[in-house]
């Protein structure tokens, strides 16, 4: 398989995952928001991720998956992991998929991709922080309204993911040199059995580990901490996975950060062989 | 979305839809076949889609199409399926998508379409009837062997269709308008709820009213009928369709050539805008 459909593969195989307590899985369905409108999401953004591994700059390759990704009712599916997985697919068309090459994918954007960037936010509603108080004119949630300010400021697109790092785990990937996906990578090649099983369970683990920054976003700190806790009472056997994932689903607290990673470590599992399907 | 892009998200609904009595679908892997062996075969078909989206000769985009599927360890995923897919991405990128159109293509297949049809056979195996006594050299299982004889004979790819049409569900589309592909189309437009409970159901429908193909040549038109019946059962409510899907897994019975009808009423639909995702 090309890194292009490895990472259309892998953003099928982390929904198809299950059960992952509070996000939608091949037995869970949320109100607005269904399996199925991943499987078209996944569909739709092959162009991009094609373009990506083409060689097109990150940001057009971005917003191209994404605008192709939202063609389905259900808004936005996948928009984090595309914004992990593009880079990556950039990487791995270039060499051995490495930190050090995935690095130096995202440390070597430009203006032109932080522009292209907010206007990705034109095709879906993305939920995101307010932005630090000195930059409002860089609000996301401006969309194209931005890319006057983000031009003029002369902000890459790496500058853009630095300034959201410290609340964003995702922009905290692009910022450390992949680690949790990397990691999720490794643990997901040493586990067995079929591979939407073991992200299933590598997913469980990321939760326990660290609070998922969409639910501190979309809640607050403390329900992201409380869910942590209570993966690791899962992963420990003091909770029924099911019971959580129907519990979390009900609440609408979804963990999508975490499965963002999970998608990209799936991505890189599968271009270093280890995983197969 | 594209005609190949709706065709692989065709791919992933049929798969999605359950219970689906006998075949993989998201809540039942077969014992080397599993759900995420779809998944990545729908994904390694694109490149074949897309190539008869743009024109290519229907034997070539569809050799393309199964060489792709064949990415995966499951073997054989989606062949059947493939078989209508690809003419009727054809027919769909040269305008609206009627049973005229989508004649039009296959009757207009060549001997060279029927070449490349016996070389897919290199990439997977494929469960088929014994070839009419007559005609032992033209054997699909041959492969690219039964070439030299093809050409000899000059045999074009709706030929050889036509001569399997008696035993075999798939071809008999080819060479009857795409009849029940229309008809499976329909029927799920005018259905409601998410498309993959759709065609669950209208899985249930066809299954209920023909014989399984591909179950009469595994097994034998008794196990067929019978099957049938059991269908027809379910749809009168006198038999749960959970637990005939898990009998049926249970005992390797698999209506593999309704499942290959539905994807392509999916199609369709998709095309035509009866369901939308």
């Amino acid at each position: 398989m090309t890194p292009a459909e490895n990472a259309q593969l892998a953003l099928l195989l982390e929904v198809a995952g299950t059960p992952k307590p509070g996000n939608v899985d091949r037995e869970r369905d949320l109100p607005d928001l269904r399996f199925e409108h991943f499987l078209a999401g996944a569909v739709g953004a092959g162009a991009g991720l094609r373009a990506a591994e083409a060689g097109a700059p990150v940001g057009e390759a971005f917003e191209r998956a994404v605008e192709g990704m939202s063609q389905q009712e259900g808004d936005n599916t996948q928009f984090g992991s595309l914004l992990l997985l593009v880079p990556l697919v950039r990487a791995a068309s270039e060499g051995e998929l490495t930190p050090e090459r995935a690095s130096a994918v995202v440390e070597s954007t430009t203006v032109a991709d932080a522009a292209d960037f907010y206007r990705a936010f034109e095709h879906v509603d993305v939920l995101v922080d307010d932005p630090p108080e000195d930059v409002p004119d860089l609000d996301v949630r401006r969309g194209a309204d931005a890319v006057p300010a983000v031009e003029e400021r002369g902000v890459t697109l790496y500058d853009v993911m630095a300034v959201s790092a410290d609340e964003d785990g995702v922009a905290r990937e692009w910022t450390g040199r992949f680690a949790r996906t990397f990691d999720a990578a490794e643990r997901l090649g040493k586990l067995t059995g079929p591979t939407s099983d073991r992200a299933a369970q590598v997913f469980l683990e990321l939760l326990a580990e660290e609070p998922d920054t969409l639910v501190a976003t979309a809640h607050d700190r403390e329900t992201a901490e409380r869910v942590r806790e209570r993966a690791r009472a899962t992963l420990d056997g003091q909770e029924d996975p099911t019971a959580l994932a129907d519990e979390l689903v009900e609440r609408g607290v979804n963990p999508g950060t975490t499965a963002d990673v999970v998608a990209a470590g799936l991505f890189v599992a599968l271009e270093r062989g280890e995983v197969s399907v």
